[in-house]
């Protein structure tokens, strides 16, 4: 049995991370069984043997595995004849890019409306380390960094239109169905969504539409989720 | 033989179009010998049977095609025994957002170096359509919309993060190989070097050095066509 080690929050079931997310997607589209093993930031003892201190971890017949992309790769590479995470080599090579994208466009947005509900939702242990890292990456207090978050919906929003023409032209990132870019993506509004009821999408919005889409697969696997209506 | 209508500016081989550029490098991907005619901007009556005013547009045995995306499909279709430009379906669908970003993120980002430079080197008949549609579309005369461009550069640069970071970590979009998203976003500094003479990037910069490599494809048919050293 494979186990994750996956974020959580003051309460178990709340497991909010946006790399986490990416890794039970592409564990569930390879119908792959997982334990999930709820972690918290502070706990980097128990993750050790990873040689790292950041969840996902993936623990696959006593191998540790840091790092959602090489969890991702090796997921595809050890488990060839489950569904294709990349539908290929190219896709492979040409999913990089929403990895990049995620990492340095989406994800530093995001956060600018979640930070803030981040760290009331996280264990009681971990608060003092989420603020006190945070606020040293932000440079700025937790309640200042997301205080004008309002004004800043437009300006997010316009930054999700290489997303919004895609989908409006197709389902998924990869087509008719989901690929692991699809993952890739919905990590960072499944992360808001799990720990925030700030609206971030409207309703009518192709990307609003899609996210439904990803909330519904492997029966709802996301959607039903500990987290808040989107 | 296949036919495409080209963009071109007062000298008849300064072939400066992003789009243009992606469907060039594409036939070429494909091993597909092309003539290309020469256009300019105001030259709709000559592409008519396209059903709109724009380039490019290529003729394939009678057939007006345009849009580079559609062309780009439609070499894949009609010549699957050729090097793939998207390495199959899941490719070709991941592929669409590398347009969506060039056309909404990479491109507004460049004209405002390029376009100044851009009505310099049109053809005589073109220099007011060019100046009358595109100060309306900026809102601004040319000369105003590019003054500020030095200290446009760096968050010029900071927007091309996902593709510095791709291109840190394989040779091309397409992995070992270039697949269309190179094409797609390469037709977009091409663009700029074709016309101008600014240096958008440090020599160093991982995307300055992909865009070596996409220049010297094909025996260099993008670095050997008239323009500025990059």
């Amino acid at each position: 049995m494979l186990e994750l080690y996956d974020l959580a929050g003051a309460e178990e079931d709340r497991r909010f991370s946006p790399y986490c997310w990416r890794t039970r997607m592409a564990l569930t589209h390879k119908g792959l069984a997982v334990q999930t093993i709820p972690w918290r930031f502070t706990e980097k003892d128990r993750i050790e043997p990873s040689g790292q201190g950041r969840v996902p971890v993936l623990v696959d017949e006593g191998r540790w595995i840091a790092d959602s992309w090489t969890i991702a790769n090796h997921l595809e590479d050890s488990y060839p004849d489950r569904p294709s995470l990349f539908g290929g080599a190219s896709g492979r090579a040409l999913s990089r890019f929403y990895n990049a994208w995620a990492d340095s466009v989406l994800l530093p947005g995001l956060i600018r409306f979640a930070a803030l509900d981040v760290w009331r939702h996280v264990a009681e242990k971990d608060k003092d380390y989420f603020r006190r890292t945070r606020e040293e990456r932000f440079g700025a207090a937790l309640e200042k960094f997301v205080a004008d978050r309002e004004q800043r919906l437009e300006s997010f929003r316009q930054s999700l239109t290489p997303l919004r023409l895609t989908l409006q032209a197709q389902a998924f990132l990869g087509g008719d169905g989901p690929l692991y870019p699809d993952y890739i993506v919905f990590g960072g509004f499944q992360w808001v969504r799990c720990i925030s009821d700030f609206k971030l999408l409207a309703a009518d919005d192709p990307v609003a539409l899609w996210r439904g889409r990803m909330l519904g697969l492997y029966d709802g696997l996301a959607g039903k989720a500990k987290g808040y209506p989107v």
